[in-house]
């Protein structure tokens, strides 16, 4: 079992809206409503690529209920959200048909209280020993100590799970300093993380500051993976034209299910890569497209060795 | 017991946002969750005031929970919604801190079917037994046929129950000529249902439509009345600066409430120039403030037969 988990777990609403004006009163024309969070948005992902997947995490009102609700009807996933007095946060993709930009409004969350995020952590190391892999995706609620991730990478390091953290700011700062497994920041992550704006040196920095594995996403231009094994460049085939929303997502998801299948460096990034592309492509935002994925596997252009710091 | 019915019930958001920008990602700082559509406004005005109030239309999903749960919080309401298999609609408001403006986001509301409408209906006719008014409120939701308002009034006044209709468009001009005791469109609604941008005219037209009174709510300059028993024009005693919002739902809660305990029609009119001031004056969107309402209310300069047509 891959164990994801997302502490600031949401219920993602799209709305489109013939053309947004502020001030002006709108007439919503299309919703949608999705389980969200990034790790949820990894699980979905590994379970339709056919492993079995625990969410781990925060739910709490009526909020929270949707999204459980929604989760039950997602074959593959086994919810183990832990309860909060505090309702689950909604996030709210506000799509405008005549642009096609997204105006994203993104509520705070719910206040974890000390005696909650107890329970939690007591929840992951049950939930840590049948694992063959976790991830720990996304925001900090507030309530939640800058350094959760850091000690939920120790626990997970006890248990012997590798770990991919995926976040940013102090929680990355911190949770690096913890030596997870694997990192999977972006561009403007890794900037902020280590001050180079080089992906090479940054990812050499951050490996520096304590994570085994980096491999950072650059949007078009795919992914770059600086390990003990090697390094490697993977891009994908083609020029993406599409809604980039969750294909950072699709690529943890990807590197997770290469890393409990044991699959070899390349192999685990062109998987990634594929699923991001195909995410990226998808008609539905943070869906993403089988036959499209099948069809990019084989042609990512995965490279290693070649990789000359700027 | 005085009955509201909305058809389109609504959890009601207010997120205050710093500033408002299309296509940039914002952090919701204050989140307010509240059970809307206009009847329901009205049955919680009518609450404070002391009234018996039973609230009906649809519910629906996990929305229609919330709203529910949010009406049981509630002194002084009886919760008579009808269950639909729909989910109940969200409405945002996104305050933006910066102007203060408000832009509005509406969902559509879930389709209502045949066998649902008919539940309700039947629904209606019992609540009106006990009932000493009843009013009829806001938009459609989807699959309600748009004679439906006509079709209540007409069960209302073989009940023999008093019928206040506030609705617009073509709910507005079907009901009319179901003859209900009271309609209140706003200026707008009037101009669109009689063709004439002048109060006075527009009132009287409809009169001849089939509505017994009209009270016309025409914003800052208060309400004009056209009714067998005589005109009257009431108005607030100062300048009004506030949130507008829901001070028409104000101005029917002060006309329902005169209406069961048989003022005359300037009492009626006064409180519903109070309340709907109280309103726009109140810090919070939609509330009223009781202080403010008592302090008005012996100061609405409330004239009849002083009205010439322009």
């Amino acid at each position: 079992m891959i164990l994801t988990v997302t502490l600031n777990t949401a219920l993602d609403l799209t709305y489109r809206v013939p053309a947004l004006k502020p001030h002006a009163s709108h007439r919503i024309t299309e919703v949608t409503e999705r389980p969200g969070g990034k790790g949820v948005n990894v699980a979905r992902v590994l379970a339709a690529l056919g492993h079995e997947v625990t969410v781990t995490g925060f739910t709490g009102g009526a909020t929270g209920r949707t999204v459980q609700d929604l989760l039950a009807a997602t074959p593959g996933l086994v919810d183990a959200l832990v309860p909060v007095a505090g309702p689950t946060r909604r996030t709210i993709a506000l799509v405008d048909d005549r642009t096609g930009d997204t105006t994203q409004l993104n509520e705070p969350g719910p206040t974890i209280t000390p005696a909650e995020w107890s329970a939690f952590q007591e929840a992951y190391e049950a939930l840590l020993a049948p694992a063959s892999a976790v991830a720990l995706c996304g925001s900090l609620p507030p309530g939640v100590p800058v350094g959760a991730y850091a000690g939920l990478i120790r626990l997970a390091k006890a248990a012997g799970v590798p770990v991919l953290l995926d976040t940013s700011g102090e929680p990355l700062r911190r949770g690096v300093a913890a030596r997870p497994d694997l990192v999977k920041p972006n561009a403007d992550e890794l900037a902020e993380l280590t001050g180079s704006h080089d992906p090479l040196r940054g990812a050499q920095d951050a490996r520096r500051r304590g994570a085994r594995s980096v491999v950072a996403s650059l949007g078009t231009q795919g992914l770059l993976a600086v390990t003990p094994e090697g390094r490697w460049h993977a891009t994908p085939p083609t020029r993406l034209h599409g809604n980039p929303t969750g294909a950072g997502d699709s690529a943890v998801a990807g590197l997770l299910s290469g890393l409990t299948q044991q699959l070899p460096w390349p192999e685990r990034l062109s998987r990634a890569v594929a699923l991001s592309a195909a995410t990226v492509l998808a008609p539905v935002a943070g869906e993403f497209d089988r036959g499209t994925y099948e069809e990019l596997l084989s042609r990512v252009d995965t490279r290693g060795d070649v990789i000359a710091s700027a």
